[in-house]
């Protein structure tokens, strides 16, 4: 990898220039690398933003939703690629992602919660999936943490959830031993011409040009210069607050991921192996407002303490918010755009650390021409909302 | 002001060594300098710690608590020589203190707290103290963002506030004009030389004798070497966490300080002139364990909530915590001990910023040999903890 500040002026050259060093965008050049592709990518932070928030979660299982049929697909396949893709990462540069296969714990605390969890159960045994529906003293032999209150759960055994921190660290690792050219500045706009992108214009005054540009700039991608509007991906910032604890003398974490549905709020806990514990998240659509809301706190702290009252003994590290780019539907936008030239990857809602691992197969697949699968790309098709525009 | 950090060896002279330089140390180093008198003020992190940390309420009269008359008289009197202080601090540095005269709004939710705030007004009322019991109504009419669960509320119209940071940086700015020694040292142990303290061992191995030693370390006063046991202050940590949050757009701050009371629970909410808002705190005997608990960040939240609804769109800006010095009556300790040369001002507890401005007189005239108002310093006499171990 070459690390440069932005060019003041000049013109580089790339085969793909990537926009966004997010966990997509760092996933994505990382695969568009292996592939023998020159690849520059343009993030004045990378990985800060949702990436450096995230909590960590690979929970397709428990993140379903009634109706989200391919967008649980499409998760599955990504977690069914990760721990191929963490062994493989940990291996070249010796960095531990922290990948825990434990599972998620649902729990619900009063009778409509509990009704949730039934639909879940119900919905993800129509999937063939397994749930298995546990009984209060059940939840406890599990996690004996768990608040007295706690009715039911549901255990998603193949949940896994990942350190998206230490993951974002080892992706910089294994680019920087690649010849990735990682731009330490801002895009101006993406370059087109004709009807085609033709790279991107730095903040500095630079050029890239580039035979394909992957815009993976998360919300931001909505906001971007030199996009036509057809092209532009119809994605709008979701913000998320979310807590860091960490454990004091005398206090424990839990051993699974726990989610709990809380007088109709949810909340997770994602414990990991150093003595963190995630705690989150909210979903406001708040602009592109980053402040942590005292009330978010508020709730979270609340919401966390009624599922495993011991949280309120461990120590409050970090508040911090970020904004998740979603899409009309949630379901993420990954493919060609309107603009010859132009892919895009974004969209992934609150699931963008366990859609990486597809997302970035998905477009080196695109970009080097290589079979793709049709129909999971069908799903994810930026033109779905194009088309939907067109016939209203 | 000279700064120098700790030196390795050799030995410098001052008449006065004062050990801290949080608060107390820094006031007692400025009026001690102009006394015409040469001090060394060692500190590895000046004004960091409970200065840092604090909400700077000068609320002696809110604070009151039944039986505390003479800590009262002292608050009262610290208070009276605040705005001189304030005046002459901002005319000779330039930096705004932030001194905020509006009063301090006392409010209940309920019966019981309705109880305690009849019981203050009545203890207030019979030692002649200005306290005005309000309606709901009233209370509204002061702060109409209070929640309308407010069932009275008593006004302490005398009481101030001040912005301690600004405050201890203009003490550092004012310091930095005298010939004050700021070393940034760990003191190692108190230096004795038959039945006098002599000065100071810094942990480099550096001596700095002096005629007078000042003993401003806080609850480390409790631990500091070198202190004959008979003179050793008995001073515990107390820890308190306070939160800072800051208006975001559409948001307002009330305009006095609030102090409530909420199913027993004591919040209080100290606004700034820049759109802070210090939320405060917490008194837990923990040690010297200075992590921020996730259960008192949730129980400030929701209690600063009860009080004020508005609160939960603010910014979460910070949580931190702190250590105070506690004796075990809760009022200060300054004056001599039992070691000749040796002169303590700890035991603050709650109202280190409030008792700054008279603990500092009381040093300066206590060293420089001037009158001292006795009745005031029998009442924070180190000795009266002396007197009650020897005779029990």
């Amino acid at each position: 990898m070459t690390t440069r500040p932005a060019a003041a002026s000049g013109t580089t050259h790339a085969d793909v220039a990537v926009i966004g060093a997010g966990i997509v965008g760092l996933a994505a050049a990382w695969r568009l690398s292996q592939r023998g592709l020159r690849v520059a990518l343009v993030d004045p932070s990378p990985a800060a933003a949702a990436t450096h928030a995230a909590a960590g979660m690979l929970a397709p299982v428990s993140e379903v939703r009634y109706g989200e049929t391919a967008l649980l697909r499409l998760g599955m396949a990504s977690l069914a690629r990760y721990p191929d893709l963490v062994a493989e990462l940990e291996a070249s540069t010796g960095v531990v992602v922290g990948l825990r296969r434990e599972g998620t714990l649902i729990v619900a605390t009063d009778a409509g919660d509990r009704d949730l969890l039934n639909e879940l159960q119900a919905f993800q045994t129509s999937l063939g999936l397994s749930a298995t529906l546990l009984t209060s003293h059940e939840c406890r032999g599990l996690e004996p943490m768990l608040a007295p209150e706690i009715r039911c759960g549901l255990l998603a055994a193949s949940d896994h959830s990942v350190d998206n921190r230490r993951l974002a660290a080892a992706l910089l690792a294994a680019i920087s031993a690649t010849d990735v050219d990682l731009v330490s500045a801002t895009v101006a706009s993406v370059t087109t011409h004709g009807d085609r992108a033709i790279g991107v214009t730095l903040a500095g005054g630079g050029q890239i040009t580039a035979a394909t540009t992957v815009l993976a700039a998360g919300p931001w991608c909505a906001t971007l210069p030199g996009i036509p509007d057809d092209a532009r991906p119809p994605v709008r910032p979701v913000k998320g607050e979310i807590l860091r604890l960490r454990t004091r003398p005398n206090t424990a974490l839990p051993g699974h991921s726990i989610r709990g549905f809380v007088n109709g709020h949810e909340i997770y806990l994602v414990p990991r192996a150093d003595g963190e514990l995630v705690v989150g998240a909210t979903v406001e659509d708040a602009g592109f407002d980053t402040s942590v809301r005292a009330g978010a706190v508020r709730e979270m702290l609340r919401d966390a303490r009624a599922v495993m009252p011991s949280i309120d003994e461990l120590e409050l590290v970090e508040a911090i918010a970020a904004l998740r780019p979603g899409s009309p539907d949630n379901a993420p936008m990954i493919g060609p755009t309107g603009l010859d030239g132009l892919l895009v990857a974004t969209g992934h809602h609150r699931n963008g650390i366990l859609l990486a691992a597809i997302t970035a197969d998905l477009v080196a697949d695109l970009v080097s021409g290589e079979s793709v699968d049709r129909e999971l790309l069908e799903a994810v098709s930026p033109q779905r909302f194009a088309l939907t525009r067109t016939s209203s």
